[in-house]
């Protein structure tokens, strides 16, 4: 089978052996707002053609591909979700040669009934969760991060995180951008002192202004406050999604993303007494092989 | 004697009498960011040339004019910092028939060793403190708004909130703000669904994201989503502000500043269980009128 991760920006694809095991890759900066014209069909030939042609005959998408603005918009389908209701969910879209299916995201509420939904997300966490099992908590640091929760093998719940967009907006169009010299470099020991302070008594927006008075007495220096204000972000963000008492087993977090974000977060979570294991990318394939199996396609 | 607040963007004068009672008012878009080349000076006498002619020997000026980039910079005082301590920490400027005195800001830190700073709002907040006496919360709702406790008359320690501008970075900046109209007026309802929502479980950051997920699912009109915003934000700075489990007397919150902005804060602050009074722009000339007695101008 071919599985495909096509979201906002990029377009990966795998082949996929029936043993599971990803036998070709392929990445394009294909993403779905760079397909003009809602010519999908097109795109995915372009790009996958040659595999099936070669004989492939199932294609499974998940990612931004299957929302309003992709190629055919998935309805989500309500947590807890595993393997089998994902299933149930993914959408067929008729394609000469081939079946085509696209993985539906996740909607859940939290406690207060304000919605949460998830695209793409969902198959790394089921690409990771395979291999962990039992009770677990799953994040993906991004722009709006996501933390989930698992429970044998099922997407419970999870919430989203605004950090990485609010520190994109509050370095570059605030005052505290200021004092931050561009193209500074990341700074690991300011980076610390922000999570640190994250842990402190006070309000993430009363923490925002001590990156200006920092700054103003000389106690942070200009190429060191955007690392510090990410670590204040992403300190808050973990110290308030990590359960409070709960098992250390509970606490392990299962990082999933790009080597380097992962690697502040694992700081950002070590600092607040808890472990994380970082998954790479391959999260993704591994899901979209679970998927393909859970539907009969190895 | 003559009352000068002087920010950063408005330059307001005040021709105050021996008993203390304003007599004359003049206000300009004279802040100090318009006066070119430093010639503050010449400023002062367009605006008040006038009233030195008449007799008044006596300028007190307190605001961003005792910045760095006002006519002269004037060290902060520590708090806690009432009447005497700022008279000790007025700088005179040498100026040609009349007496030229700057107000000080304060500093403190908060219990983490953080420095805050403020300039101008001092002398706002001493013009109040007179009038309540004892012990009391103060808020300054703005881009930057402050919260001072007064002891005995005096700001024993206050800290800063930057909800104003975030709000404007997170509506203006980010995936938020498209889902907002242009120029939709506010909306009280909206706002109070918004500061209910900071007192829910979950961190502003969380909150955050329902921004999005409300207006996707047709929970949050394009009309209605900044004033949520709004009142998500400063839900979460009043609850963060108010201290827990005080006497009742103790969290009633003096407001001071624009009418329409204490407004909000008044009904957030109500929201979480505290009560506010409003205090308008008068508290300026009686703080300027307080320090002038203080050293002697009455």
């Amino acid at each position: 089978m071919i599985g495909i991760d096509w979201g906002t920006s990029s377009f990966r694809a795998f082949r996929i052996d029936a043993a599971g095991v990803v036998r070709e890759r392929r990445a394009a900066p294909r993403g779905i707002l760079a397909v003009e014209g809602g010519r999908f069909e097109a795109e995915l030939r372009r790009q996958v053609g040659g595999w099936i042609e070669a004989g492939e005959r199932h294609v499974l998408m998940s990612g931004m591909i299957g929302s309003r603005q992709g190629w055919r918009e998935v309805p989500y389908v309500s947590c807890p979700a595993g393997l089998p209701e994902i299933a149930v969910g993914l959408a067929s879209i008729a394609c000469e040669g081939v079946e085509v299916r696209v993985v539906p995201g996740l909607a859940c509420e939290d406690a207060a009934g304000t919605p949460e939904v998830m695209r793409g997300e969902e198959t790394q966490i089921l690409g990771v969760a395979a291999e962990i099992g039992g009770a677990a908590l799953a994040c993906l640091p991004g722009s709006h991060s996501k933390w989930a929760r698992l429970e044998e093998g099922r997407i419970a719940a999870f919430e989203t995180y605004f950090s990485g967009e609010a520190f994109a907006a509050l370095r570059l169009h605030t005052i505290l951008g200021r004092l931050m010299r561009e193209g500074a470099g990341d700074d690991p020991e300011a980076f610390d002192r922000g999570v640190a302070r994250a842990g402190e008594a006070g309000h993430l927006l009363h923490h925002l202004f001590g990156v200006r008075t920092l700054g103003l007495n000389g106690r942070l220096g200009e190429e060191a406050a955007a690392s510090y204000l990410s670590g204040l972000l992403i300190g808050h963000e973990v110290r308030a999604a990590l359960p409070r008492g709960g098992a250390p087993r509970e606490a392990d977090v299962q990082l999933i993303g790009a080597a380097a974000l992962c690697e502040l977060y694992a700081r950002a979570i070590a600092a607040a007494g808890a472990r994380a294991k970082v998954h790479g990318e391959e999260a993704a394939e591994r899901g979209l092989a679970l998927i393909g199996r859970e539907v009969g396609w190895d």
